[in-house]
């Protein structure tokens, strides 16, 4: 009987979770010993429907990546047989057993608030292993990018009240619900009900109890006592199974001791004062609220707003698979390359999909108060004044940058946010910050453009 | 300096990949003494978005996981450490050290069409394994029955025209992208650009080329002629960095060889024709034209219809995060407990959540061309005619089912798919397929319902 197979990513098989063209590219360029140095850019061409900013995430897993590509002899022997590599030479497998990234890395840390075609990441290598990365890295900032940008939305709506993420069962499979975890608390959630994650990054795991728990019991109040029996000193109860002002009398019945109710459906305005005047009649006014079920930054802004007396929102579906805009186009575009000690600018200009060439550098001008004014997409040292976004982290392929503990990113967030001014993180028509390309970067654009165009298009743009 | 975390989730860790509740709730099921065997069900209470049925997916990795849950050391002095479990004894811990998964598991075999409220997957077990099960449960099968589905649209739309999955890049983290490459594969692709799952389910690798190898070149047609010499065979061009219709001409002058080029952005309809006519006006007749860029069924279905000459459709974002529909709300909910030799019927009717109690078997009807006709949802050996889709999987924690490949799958869902009346796979304006409950399902409800609410909204309902 054949036996089930999880798929997990492996440490050792790293270098074949990309796309076959990058092994297809890299087999072309060793072929033709194509060995310049290259730099790539991470950015997104535009910013996906309702978001006026992002919030940069999942560095810490693509700098894993880059000091881990490898090859198995499994994946090698699986190369090897693939129809494409039919007349690719045994000198290429050889390079790829010893691969090893041993680029230079420029990043904005995360937490950074970035913007539209502003570089996350810049990756400096020969071109073969620039080229590789490409697939993992995107994946790996595409996804926890959306869903810390999405859960900053969230605790933006929530106003000081408790956010926690609860979406694991709804993430694009069990290892996407870890990231969005990590995401989520970086974009300011208080914890996750994600035992793995919070085990793995230390942060808080949180958690209240489920419909099963009550329906276990012959009875609710039963059900409500027996938990109380186990957990005196964390009893959160779940009121909503059969009938929640019911569910809340039942509550109230634990007396003192009860920590908190979860309603998980229906109308939450209505049911969340009900409840609270049932819970305060009892002397309950220490007990805690807590609202869940298909929650959202929107959701929660009209609770906000009506004065929902709820003190915890647990959100899950939406802010994990950010489902208003469940896809970051992020893209990794070739921008210059050293051949024979000469730097050639590169670029492309497909209809509507013009890239600028260059190392780039991004500068944020802020005022006295240190709010972020607007930003310049600018050369490598070029002088704009403002503060440089992309920092080093690795170095000839080593990690040249302290990693910060998630609970230091989520805190920059927090900083970071507090310093955007109001109207670009409004929850809808957000005013567009303000971001331009300096004069220089323009005029290498021109340039790069006039010579690509003279050599490629020669019938003129047709 | 501090290590980069790759988040991978680990085999021996699997128990603490659920939400925390569930492992307080089995510390309190534990403390209680609730050993009952119970049953719950995982279905979708409602289709999504422009969605008319489901493809099912992710059972093979549900068995990976039901027969490999364990609590590593780490993860149960993680749990220790928790302030939830303060109050907890140290027998629920040297359970967990011990704990593997004991139950009995009815699914739906993968590429089986299921529709809203059809269980897909039957656990009954002792009430703390099945509960712990939950989370691991809905996340896989949410997330790949919803990638399955979109992508056998995907293919519908193409009608016989090649689809191939290239969304890695976009997918929620690159575990995601494998977990996608499969569902789409199951869906009815003909491969995936992703080589790490390519290799892993040994189905067919593909892809072209990027921009950036024909911007690493001075030239178009010097990258072009390059890419040729080293994959001789298999010279598939990507035509359209600077001029798409110069990109054909200078993809023409490899000559017979050609085997194909690609498109990635502009106006494809137009485009396609005028490179279709350069190629032609060559002798290349036998060239295919691949498009790709931010395609879906939609657009595919445009494109079929206006007699755009495209040979095959590379797709990306919007399939491996089925961008219109991102998560599938499935749902895992207790139906009956056995209780001192007793069956106890289980359901919940809180506020637009109602379920209904005991096991249940769903039925599909056919006509005597074996197309579907109809399905009834009954209670388990229930005579209602028709086919009963749910089989054993798992007897006792042990695998008693013969996992098909996902080639075997593939094959099933395309001649499921053929049973399906066309206007029900509609892509816009689908009728409903219509699902029935049992009378003596019914009945079972209303009964449980009466005895439910008796106890449990003594008030009657506020």
């Amino acid at each position: 009987m054949k036996e089930p197979k999880s798929l997990f990513l492996a440490e050792d098989a790293l270098g074949i979770v990309t796309d076959l063209y990058q092994l297809s590219m890299a087999a072309g360029y060793f072929g033709q010993q194509m060995h310049d140095v290259a730099t790539f850019e991470l950015f997104v061409r535009n910013l996906p429907k309702n978001r006026s900013y992002l919030i940069v995430a999942g560095l810490e897993q693509a700098l894993h990546y880059l000091t881990h590509i490898t090859f198995s002899s499994e994946a090698i022997r699986f190369l090897k047989r693939l129809p494409v590599f039919n007349r690719v030479g045994q000198e290429f497998f050889e390079y790829l057993k010893n691969f090893t990234f041993s680029g230079d890395v420029y990043a904005m840390p995360e937490g950074t608030i970035a913007f539209a075609d502003e570089p996350m990441i810049r990756v400096t290598a020969p071109l073969i292993e620039a080229q590789i990365a490409e697939t993992y890295l995107l994946s790996t900032i595409n996804f926890q990018t959306s869903i810390a940008t999405k859960a900053s939305r969230v605790v933006y709506a929530a106003q000081g009240r408790e956010v926690v993420d609860f979406g694991t069962r709804r993430a694009h499979g069990p290892q996407a619900g870890v990231l969005a975890a990590r995401s989520c608390f970086i974009g300011g959630c208080r914890g996750t009900s994600n035992v793995f994650a919070a085990c793995k990054l230390d942060i808080p795991a949180v958690g209240t109890v489920a419909h099963s728990w009550v329906m276990a019991f012959e009875n609710e109040t039963d059900s409500f006592r027996k938990f109380h029996e186990v957990f005196p000193d964390n009893t959160i109860l779940l009121i909503d199974t059969y009938d929640t002002l019911a569910g809340a009398r039942h509550a109230a019945m634990i007396g003192r001791k009860l920590k908190g109710v979860r309603i998980d459906s229906g109308n939450l305005p209505k049911l969340s004062r009900e409840v609270r005047r049932i819970l305060d009649a009892e002397g309950l006014q220490h007990v805690r609220i807590v609202a869940s079920g298909d929650l959202n930054e929107d959701r929660i802004d009209d609770l906000v707003r009506s004065g929902a007396p709820i003190d915890s929102f647990g959100v899950g579906t939406d802010m994990v698979t950010s489902k208003d805009a469940p896809a970051l186009g992020g893209v990794y575009k070739l921008v210059e390359q050293e051949h024979d000690g000469k730097v050639i600018p590169k670029m492309k200009f497909s209809e509507d999909k013009l890239t600028y060439p260059c190392k780039k550098q991004v500068y944020r001008i802020t005022d006295k108060g240190d709010n972020f004014v607007n930003d310049v997409i600018g050369s490598e040292n070029e002088d704009v004044g403002g503060i440089p976004l992309l920092i080093p982290v690795i170095k000839t392929g080593k990690i040249c940058y302290n990693l910060p503990a998630v609970h230091e990113i989520r805190r920059s967030t927090s900083k970071n946010l507090a310093h955007l001014p109001e109207p670009y993180k409004r929850l809808t028509n957000a005013e567009i910050y303000p971001v331009t390309k300096s004069m220089k970067l323009e005029e290498k654009r021109i340039e790069a453009e006039k010579m690509l165009r003279g050599i490629n298009v020669p019938l003129g743009k047709s």
